[in-house]
């Protein structure tokens, strides 16, 4: 039987301020990466994204990024691996005051955006956040980048592992994602995107950008949920990913 | 036999900033009031706060305040008890995972500066502070103003409860302290502030600015780190204390 | 000759978060209300916006605010007078900056939300933000609440001043505004909003909620970008009032 | 004759944290770099620290960094050419209400911390910095790293350029500094510091890291305030350049 998890990050509003169509997407996903309050999301957010999750039986996890409000947590920043391991703490803990408070218990933790990325390259940051992790809640997933110095630090901690992929985008050789800055950093068509995701949950394998098919490991699919046609597109491949007989579940669920 | 406990704010230092003597008023003092990034502290600050209090084995609680570095904390705001109330949740997990992570248990909660004061006077945000205590855990014990609305809303929410008392402080006929604007608010000879603590614990009793006796709950005194003379105080304070045959110890051990 | 200005407050986006429908209401508006980063507002979208405004010969001013952007600005800070005049220094000058840049006189200065309405009731900080602005440049316009201590603070300090109208909201017979939390806040019905409008621009006067006429000086009406209903009201309340024969021009060409 | 300016940071405090010896320091310094409120500062510590430089007829400058509080701008954070030129403008501007507001004239603008290192080395993010000061004002001096990029991008911007040399640091052949995170980083020794200095300013000559002499211009030194050996470090190199017949004098004063 195969099974793979839908994931999209939700919670993104703060203050005055709203985005993502959270309720939409919630009722197609199996887990909600939730911000944490330092690239997005507030106290009261957070507090309503985690029921919204409740309500959906959605699995919550922790999207904890850098402290850039202003850049939303996608420039890179220098942070030690000190910081990065406390800036980890802080966040899951925080989030988790609310999972707590509603009675759900926390499946997760993916990093956001620029702590995402640098963690899929940096051991030394990986390595302080699977830390980070494993000191707030030995049980929670480690959600990282398929094939990533992400993945192996998870291991090497001792925690539980998600691999994440990319429906709409390419990948190179080397399991990489390839750089936005490219031309051909995209898969554009949802059709195409969707047989790709099929194939990496059947098959553990994808086609690189350079026409050679590479392995890979596809536990957790990342979608999104910013506009009407994003949302479609989750509806889509959730039945799609459904109707050729593979379970659309939550991460643990996926990985047990 | 008498108890009472000896607490202080520490952990208010600020990325490249640092205030308190923190490792010289922890070995005075049996409680913790651990500042969670709002009003200052960061998360550096507070893994090395908690590690710093279990390792003087001093009980360890949260100290959440507004939103405001800037005015660390002391500006009144005037925030919606479901704000007040998600700030308290945010924050004391933040908190929390540092404690979990150290393996010591958080005692209490102690709403810092003007959310404290606040808190004293207005029973709707003294009740969404509770309520956000208890939904984090409901064994955490709130710390309040002796005599407050506060304290009264953390009894009716069925949070276990602590009553402070201020030693360089003058109190009011009705229990209130004397505002900070009036030259009589303070206490400033050491003698007098020992003597009237102790009375304060033994008797319940202190003496109005009007000069009138009133009744007064003494569950923990609140002292301060911030300089030389204030940690001296501490220490000639934990003396005398013990010498009347009071004992110091934490608000878990005084309330029990 | 009737001469009145039409303002709304624009630039209120912040990093990966946009609100308001700038480029749409610039078209209708004389005056724009630019955020400056504390409550709103971001240094890219303060360039946009003065940018915005120039191409659409809109008048800039600053729209400073408290230091409180997960509460947006509205929520009461208690913050002393030598801050208020320091937020206010610090924000006019930062707005400068990209008005400077663009070959734009900034033409006033209207503080946003809770510091507006603080302001309106309250002398000493009325106070301290007329002085902040004169300090700053003492050509500044001060756009305040009609009738308001605001008002009268920016008379006594010597700075040129215009007197701020509600299309939308009914007044107490005092002049101040109808508290929010009132059934009776409100004028709902747009062409009620106009008329009324009108009546202030032509004959100073104003009907209280309790159905007696008040005098009111009405140099500029506030108006809102948030949603397509409001830019049609602008653009609709415009037109009524050149049709009235009253010329639609910027703050400064009103009190010349 | 001889000219040369001493810099130092003033002006790092943050609403309740004090941090450098201002008051000391400024006594012995020509030029002030000024912190803007992004990576420490406040508009009330503006204020002060304007009057204060002001008072001791040191020339005041923007030195403005990475919206890093919580890092001190210490951290590299990778802003886009287009954010760093807006952050510029925002913060030299938000300083330049304080110097109007004081009468006095702003002199220069030295970017902060891990700022001014990018700067020293990326071409596109030195000349949106550059762009950005002279688009707030032409009439300001760039303060940047003696050979550096950031210089070069000055010169083609059409500023005024001051290059900036350190004391207490060793160099590269390339004229860049040799990274902190080698032994050999800093020159401990005072007397050593200082006679390097005077060959720098007398004869455009510093020995590099390798034993060869290299090239290079000394507008300025920076110095430090932070603590009483620092401060007398200042007063005894100011002595000592003086008895060496260099007059140190503002930044304006030695490029002109």
């Amino acid at each position: 039987m195969y099974r793979v998890d839908l994931n999209a990050d939700i919670g993104e509003s703060f203050g005055n301020y709203t985005i993502g169509m959270d309720a939409e997407v919630i009722r197609y996903i199996t887990s909600a990466n939730t911000a944490c309050g330092y690239h997005a999301g507030d106290p009261l957010v957070m507090e309503k994204t985690v029921a919204l999750a409740k309500a959906g039986n959605v699995a919550v996890g922790a999207h904890p990024g850098y402290p850039d409000l202003m850049g939303f947590g996608r420039r890179n920043m220098k942070v030690s691996p000190a910081e990065a391991k406390a800036y980890i703490k802080y966040q899951v803990g925080a989030l988790k005051a609310f999972t707590d408070a509603a009675g759900v218990k926390m499946q997760h933790v993916k990093p956001h955006g620029a702590f995402y990325n640098m963690a899929a390259v940096d051991e030394d940051l990986a390595a302080a956040i699977c830390e980070g992790i494993k000191e707030v809640d030995p049980d929670l997933i480690m959600l990282g980048l398929a094939g990533s110095k992400h993945i192996m630090a998870a291991h090497k901690v001792g925690l539980k592992v998600a691999s994440e992929v990319f429906a709409d985008r390419n990948y190179m050789e080397d399991g990489t994602l390839v750089p936005r800055s490219r031309a051909d950093a995209k898969i554009s068509d949802p059709e195409e995107a969707i047989t790709r995701v099929i194939r990496m949950v059947k098959d553990g394998k994808v086609t690189a950008v350079t026409g050679r098919d590479i392995d890979i490991k596809a536990d957790s699919v990342c979608v999104h949920g910013d506009n009407p046609k994003a949302v479609e597109f989750v509806r889509t491949i959730r039945e799609r990913l459904t109707a050729e007989g593979i379970e659309v579940v939550n991460i643990a669920e996926v990985i047990r």
